[in-house]
């Protein structure tokens, strides 16, 4: 297991954690100008920033991408809502590969219409499907340009509104089924947030082994945690025994960055942007 | 698959649900002018009223139990502090046979202090070891005055404060090591809020069959969950597909109640105890 305890080479921030204080551009130089080396923005602060000129400053900076969020929310009441569905996911992946992304991260969706709190059907096994049947058809594109998929389960609170893929077993499941040779172009992303609890995580990431695992991220659960979503604590601030979990996934052979996604309303939204990103640094080092 | 349109001769009321409107003694006199056969007491709840009298009025009203709320809670940071949990799940053991309930739930326990928002340790693999030891130690004593011990497997949100035990199937793998021979003594409660999410949920309910199946409780999960315990919906409100599992759970050979278990701040706690328990059971008739 690498020791981070010296310093944060191996720290990405994943730019949701500074959202609320800064946009990408800014994101981009302030990580820059602190030594780290990766981020994983979101699609729709890129779109913000613009895509060309995002690019041009991750050239300029030399920041990798440790992902890029997001592809996926493939379910859909109809045929045509399944269709933009996909377009949109062909687009994300073409926006990862110009911004030279590790890979892109997909949060599937749910039962369509539930995250407007009107879901259109029940059947989360019929949304299962559909996210399979979508995943398939993005990785065919995916395959073409090179651009891995990780599959990212979400922690079962979120199984209505943002993602039926809920543990680390039926992501990994959907890779054997889409990509049994284990290529490389399909995996998961493992954010201890959404798997933290689960009674099988050690054995399913030594089933993930080295070829799956695209992506580990980490913030820390807090009890109480007082908002569904946007409650996240910071690493040390909370329950989850994340030294042991990296443990874990760098024992099944992954060797990438230690990616810091922290929404939080109430607190870390709300603090200036360069204490959110010095105290990344810190806990990177103590916590993680 | 019984059909539930025409009565509700299959409906019981966790007594949590009007837990705000009303004491106890009330709430048997109003469930039971309302046809209603079971209920599922808590263990404050009865404290409130006097365990004698609580058994008098089951007695008098021929009420029964289709289970008793709750035993568990194992896990502990002294051998003082877990040799004090034992010492109580054995009083909740007698508390249910003075009742005659159907069986005592167990809500196991998470991380010690968690639930007071100073977790003691980040260890979840010791706390579910310290689950298993405390149920062997229950079930020993459960055995002998003939009281079945179910269970509940809460949702993963609740994984460090409530309960370490998070899915069905980790639930079983509990019964199988524990009561091997499918006796009867140890079984599990269903609570759809917290396995409806469950990707093997069905083959999880066929794998506990008659023997492990003690209870079934139903409620709704909505979206958007305003509090992370108390906004459960009533049974149609929700996302839920909730005859799909009842269809499981009876073809699995189950054939009691189903208990309706509502903890809502926001909404069922604040109307009228009558109209709570009239719409239970008009929604046990068209949405159960």
């Amino acid at each position: 297991m690498r020791d981070f305890s010296a310093d944060h080479r191996w720290l990405s921030i994943n730019t949701a954690t500074v959202r609320a204080q800064w946009p990408l551009d800014r994101i981009i130089g302030e990580c820059a100008r602190r030594g780290i080396r990766a981020i994983s923005p979101w699609r729709d602060q890129v779109a913000v920033v613009g895509l060309e000129r995002v690019a041009t400053l991750i050239r300029d900076t030399g920041l990798e991408l440790s992902g890029y969020c997001r592809g996926g929310m493939f379910p859909a009441a109809t045929a045509a809502g399944r269709q933009a569905a996909l377009d949109d996911n062909r687009r994300a992946v073409d926006e990862a590969k110009t911004l030279n992304a590790a890979c892109l991260v997909l949060v599937v969706g749910g039962l369509p219409g539930a995250l407007a709190g009107h879901a259109e059907h029940k059947d989360i096994s019929r949304s299962r499907a559909e996210v399979s049947d979508g995943i398939a058809a993005t990785l065919e594109y995916a395959r073409t340009v090179g651009m891995p998929l990780a599959i990212e389960p979400l922690h079962p609170t979120y199984a209505a509104d943002r993602a039926c893929v809920n543990t680390l077993e039926q992501a990994l499941d959907l890779c054997d089924a889409l990509d049994h040779s284990r290529s490389g172009a399909l995996g998961v992303a493992v954010d201890v947030y959404h798997v933290w609890w689960d009674p099988k995580l050690q054995s399913q990431i030594a089933r993930a082994g080295r070829e799956r695992l695209l992506a580990f991220h980490v913030c820390d659960w807090l009890t109480p945690t007082r908002d569904l979503l946007n409650d996240r604590g910071m690493m040390g601030d909370g329950v989850i025994d994340i030294p042991r979990i990296r443990g874990w996934v760098e024992a099944a052979g992954f060797s990438g960055y230690s990616e810091v996604e922290i929404f939080s309303t109430q607190d870390w939204w709300q603090r200036d942007g360069g204490e959110v990103l010095d105290t990344c640094i810190a806990r990177h080092r103590s916590a993680v």
